[in-house]
């Protein structure tokens, strides 16, 4: 097998019967045909076709030596810089197709994937770890192209530091018991975005202060696992029109909590479990920051792209472009994008093999954009609100210019150069990409997609040497270390 | 008569039957049951009520000189700064039954008709200036509690400086006759909050450069007068649940374009009309502003302290209080609420008389206040989102709490010391005041309500002395003026 | 006896011969004729003058009931808001006569003596508390018009929270030995400004977290006091030229550590010792911030309003007012200006009697203002240094003016309206009041005057009520507390 | 002849007896031993020094194809991206040597030079243009390695953008008469830092509205060349300690108003004239801006890097690096540095050679950089003042360390690991950086470098290319162009 096409995901996606509650139901029938995800599924279908497409195909797939069936280039393990460049083609590809409003398209956690099974090493004679299920996990993934989906963040009663969470009843997802089979787990993990529309689902504790033996574990199970349940949120899909609704009709992800209730994760497919430090390395010292931040951030360059090019079609649609607070907040947007791109650049450029032989972009450029973006995208939002001001609300519906009213709408509301039409397209994207319920889920997730934003800031600080720094300012002052 | 009740409020409306476009369709019937109105017309409606209610009558109403029937108080014109506060105690009640969220609650047009009424003499013995219509529309609006929308913002093809938009048809609504039984208006207005939904429209020119002559006219009609059609943007109410929507469902507001299609305006409705320098004058120098902004800061004063309880209610939820940058965000809102409330004081202890009687609050301060709140409002939601971090978004819906899987859900989800389901509602009520359709017009509708930001602060500073200031210095350094 | 004029001060202070170092030497003679402390002196003297001034002799003291003597009004305990009023109106005297620029004018610190007997009884029948020693100091303060200054700041090793600064020696000053005659004290304290320029130096605890007992103490002695010795820093005072140096030449009030060594303070003038909760009581309870903060304020206002004065005036001097980024600047100073006056004006209004008769201003406005200016008063200076751009650095000193140059300098420099004499003394005032080290000291003063900025914006917060607020969001939401 | 060594450049400029004043009085003898320029002329002759540096010589220095004397590699005309870092490691030399403080170190005008000479065909067979004179200035500028200073701005009455300036007497420099020798100047320029420091001074016009044709030329003629005076600012050289003022006394540039009373410029000396089109077109297409910022750029950087290092320490020294807010703030410098080096080294990736064969850094990132940095290093001193808080100001002298006062300072002033001295070297270091009179002008200078910061933005946004990100928004919603 290798790489799939749309249809085959949709089928595989539908005979899955992954069990999904919405509204208070159970969802039974296919998803595909559900109004909440069929928009969704049909631009993830279309994904899968790129790499099918003879144009491009070159580009999206390669051959692993000795095989003759293309897998998808996202699973790709780079040795070279020249493959970096070749992950990063791929992935504008896709994040083009869906101007960057894919958090979840699939290179993300195929990306991640590989980074594991790059990293797999790692786990090497450590008790309790399975390094060969990561591999054999991979292959699979490769051969049958998986799709996949994850979830690091644990329900909190209490975000206090010195909080301890004691229940009686499991609430974040752990081991309540092991047997011949495998782990059983119980328990629940807040937000999993696609969560129900992936083969499977990838499950890791993600470090931190005071992490329990039984939640630190890594596995991944198909997502229809007895046992495994997934609650989504209301649907960010208002309509399935594309005039009134651009961005969410095609684009919204939907986010879930998956519930586990006495779930068996077989041991075959267990990468570790009870072993604290393994969960702080793998994700300390494995290439997943490293792989997936630059999955992520090119994405985002693609996304600020869409975002600047809607700015200037404002701009231009009431012709403001004179005004010097204007050409500022453009210019904001403009040094935004300029600046990601020369750090991921500096990323590629200064990359370096790990021990086992695979070319990692450099850490630092990468960090400083994911401590950066969080901050930026929000503004470039507002931005674009501040742009758009109090037009960017009162718009009539698709429906309203095919009615009576057409004639009045193109005539009252004509932009310089536009037509009373296009320039509610033009203001309706303003609005669904910064205003709309599916809107501002996109600037929460851009906000939080790397976590706390306060402690990026910490992290960024406490890997980055000074010592060169400090030093020259001792020696200017003669003072002695 | 006087004060009308809620019902009486509905059933005046119903029978306008005004041409109001929603969707690409002509509403029919009674537009309360219509799902997009009928949630605000049941909250306006319990405005109404409480002019009524027992207990807030005497604070809600008052006598005129040699009447019986009681009057809504906020037509009340104030002679005195205790009328000044009467009149802020029936604006908070109003307020607070809203919780700040209804921007077009009746007193805010109420208090329009009242300030432009009091300030008529200003058009006394000037050309095409009709002060006694003004003032027999403020007395047939306290007779029959009358309700009004209005609208500055006209069509525009394009916002630069030195545009001047000409085309063959009009499209900012202009007269294009003046006959024996009026005037004829032609064009369009765009951004009428509650535009259909009260009993009339008022029109009249925001002053502006290079105001065309046929634009500088000030009426009042019927919203049902013939010509008249509003045409709703989207609505907002996703649902009735008010545990999904709990804002959403019961202040979505509505705004609408509103087209003037050969609408006669018969002259006894007609204030001014072609009059550049009136229609400036009128704006500038009436009791407007003073009074206008007066009722929409306490109504934001209101507003910020239901979302300083919000905010706390987060904080206190996930008990995230011990942070330093928690206590930092949530002492902005502090900061924000203490100095908005002082400088309203300030402007009511420092009104003064005006040149036909009525006490006027003190423009400075309600000026500084008007430059700072779409500043600080916008950004006040956005703490709330910080606060809320990924949780914001993830939330299930009523019917969840409603089906198998109400157990999991109260368990997982629970807070601190809340249960799930009020952790819910209180994590909904901060996206539906953020980031939902509605929570975001609701933003915009503040950081916009005063026109634009950034000629506010201009115009702060235009108008505010610094020649005292300026003197000292000059003294200070001996230089000679 | 009660006020003193100018020379009696200067007298004063020469006759105290306090230990002071400059530069690495002690200071011999006349400290009044010493070039770092000149101008200060000179401006502290004519402070002093105007007590007695004719004119303002009744605004500026008061008569004790039963005395014929006059008392400097700074004295005044307050027993209703016109005694607030008298008091703000003594402060604002002394505050325009040096601009606001002298943070340490006398009223700070006598406001600050006045307080604390205001709130002597706190300390009634606590075990080591001397409450009569502070009533026998204010009696004594107002029949000398005794100046004072004081110090907060400890020295520290080490900053970090969980450190507990243990060393041999004494390193903050604390007491080592308890005898007939006294307490002993040992250590050093740092930033007493105008050290050595005051008849006393009041040394009192700030409340912190693991406050020592034996560094538990309040005590007031004579400057001269043997063992206390005041190490300046550097002197900021460049030149005697009011035209090149027209602050430092007058307002630098110097600062130094102060060093106790051996320092015996008699029983009576002793507050309290060894009581920690009585020390950290005597902080939170007592009147002092609420007095201290009202004198604080009054100033800051002085001082904002002549930094809008020389804000204005360059924007008239280089005719930049059309600019909108300019207006907005001027705006930002505007909205600072009346933000404080609004909130002092409601402390005013907000006053209560407290438990002994004293009026003290509301403390939640002065709580706002002291976190906030500590933020806008730098980015005022910013704002200067803005406008003023690159002109702000390169001018002329004043024999320039008096040399051959003079004539090119006048045409080549000359502004709008303005001779290049003139339009160079406004720019050297800016850059004096915002570049010059006297500048930069000064705004370092007013970020740092009520403590560690960032603990203020907590510490606002904590003392804020919010249980109203939450409680309607509460009902709202109809969730049980 | 070639590179110079300090003693040359030192004994130089002493001959050329340049006509300055300062402090009102003209500067007689030895220039390089008055206090106010010996500082800066002794670090200046350590800088030329390097150039013959054995170890560095050869990153110094290029020998040109067929000489045999080693000239500047500041002078070296890049072909190649080697070229290119070739250039940039010898700014680096400089800019270490001086910890990028320096902002007219010799390479600066050098590359000034080059580039014009790299241009000077833009000027080929233009009216009133004389290319091959800058070819010979530059032949001869790398023969003497003359050194330069220049300036841009000119005396402004008014900055409104309606003057237009007229008086009687020229203010702005101009051409009051052509003649056989050559044009005869009359005029001020403002702000030539180090002016009278060099051999040369070079004068040409920055394109701007309403340029008048008698103010478009560009020239370099001798700084002794009779008529020109150089009026110096107050000097901000405090002593020649350097433990008190570790930077001033090493770095103070010194700037002045350049006096030019009927200065003839002889025909072989001019570049153009009368030609306003030549003047616009020679900065904006010619390559001064590419070279001149990558010199710029690559000092700031080491500047950045030194103020890390002097941010850090701090944190050491008082042991704070666990807060939260401080690792924030020290991560802001981190951003900031990385995303600067991230974009120069883009710059370097994306030059082309220009038409005549030069390679050219790519503008558009040194332009982000240009916007983006008069914004950042001011916040960076902020963060320093931020760090140090009230300690940053209260600071012993040298002396006091060698006066009795030795011990206690050293005991008292003590920080976590360092002794008091090397504290407050340490602090007093953040305080010349910051807070002096020197390290403020430091930080106007960096923070109005490249012009108004307003324009700047307004200038990106202008040369920024939006066309394809409009067009993929156009596209994505099937809108016509």
């Amino acid at each position: 097998m290798g790489i799939i096409s749309g249809k085959e995901f949709i089928n595989r996606i539908n005979q899955l019967q992954n069990d999904i509650w919405f509204d208070g139901k159970k969802i039974e029938g296919n998803i595909s045909e559900h109004y909440a995800f069929k928009g969704l599924l049909k631009t993830k279908s279309s994904l899968y076709n790129l790499q099918m497409n003879e144009n491009l195909m070159n580009e999206m797939t390669f051959l692993p030596s000795g095989k003759t069936e293309p897998i998808g280039l996202s699973y790709l393990q780079p040795k070279s810089k020249e493959d970096l460049i070749k992950r990063r083609t791929m992935i504008e590809h896709w994040a083009r197709h869906t101007h960057g409003l894919m958090g979840r398209s699939p290179d993300y956690m195929n990306t991640a994937i590989m980074s594991f099974a790059s990293s797999a090493s790692l786990l090497n004679k450590r008790k309790n770890c399975f390094p060969e299920h990561i591999r054999t996990l991979y292959d699979q993934a490769m051969k049958e192209d998986l799709s996949f989906t994850h979830t690091f963040i644990t329900p909190q009663l209490n975000r206090s530091q010195i909080n301890l969470m004691q229940t009686e009843q499991p609430i974040s997802a752990k081991i309540i018991e092991k047997n011949k089979q495998g782990i059983v787990i119980q328990g629940a993990r807040l937000l999993a975005t696609q969560g129900g529309l992936t083969d499977e689902i990838l499950i890791f504790s993600a470090p931190r202060f005071y992490l329990d033996q039984d939640e630190a574990f890594a596995f991944s199970i198909p997502s229809n696992t007895k046992g495994v349940k997934f609650i989504c949120r209301e649907s960010f899909v208002l309509s399935e029109s594309t005039f009134n609704h651009p961005l969410a009709s095609r684009y919204e992800e939907m986010d879930s909590i998956v519930v586990f209730d006495h779930v068996l994760v077989p041991w075959e497919r267990v990468f570790f479990y009870d072993h604290v430090e393994a969960a702080n390395d793998f994700v300390a010292q494995s290439s997943f920051h490293a792989f997936t931040i630059h999955q992520v951030v090119t994405r985002q360059i693609v996304k600020t792209e869409f975002l600047l090019g809607i700015a200037q079609l404002l701009v231009d649609t009431i012709n403001v472009s004179e005004y010097q607070h204007i050409q500022e907040k453009l210019s904001e947007i403009i040094i935004g994008l300029e600046t990601i791109k020369a750090l991921l650049e500096k990323a590629e450029n200064d990359a370096t093999l790990d021990e086992w032989g695979y070319m990692r972009p450099s850490l630092i450029p990468l960090k400083v954009i994911r401590t950066v973006f969080p901050k930026i995208y929000p503004r470039f939002t507002e931005i674009i609100q501040l742009i758009g001001a109090s037009g960017i609300v009162t718009l009539p519906t698709e429906n309203a210019f095919h009615s009576d009213l057409k004639e009045d709408l193109n005539h009252y509301l004509q932009g310089t150069k536009t037509s009373g039409v296009d320039r509610v397209k033009i203001f309706r994207l303003a609005w669904d990409l910064t205003m709309s319920s599916f809107g501002t889920r996109q600037t929460q997730y851009e906000r939080y997609f790397f976590g706390d934003p306060i402690r990026l800031a910490s992290r960024l600080y406490d890997c980055y040497p000074t010592d060169k720094q400090v030093k020259t300012v001792q020696e200017f002052l003669n003072i002695e270390k």
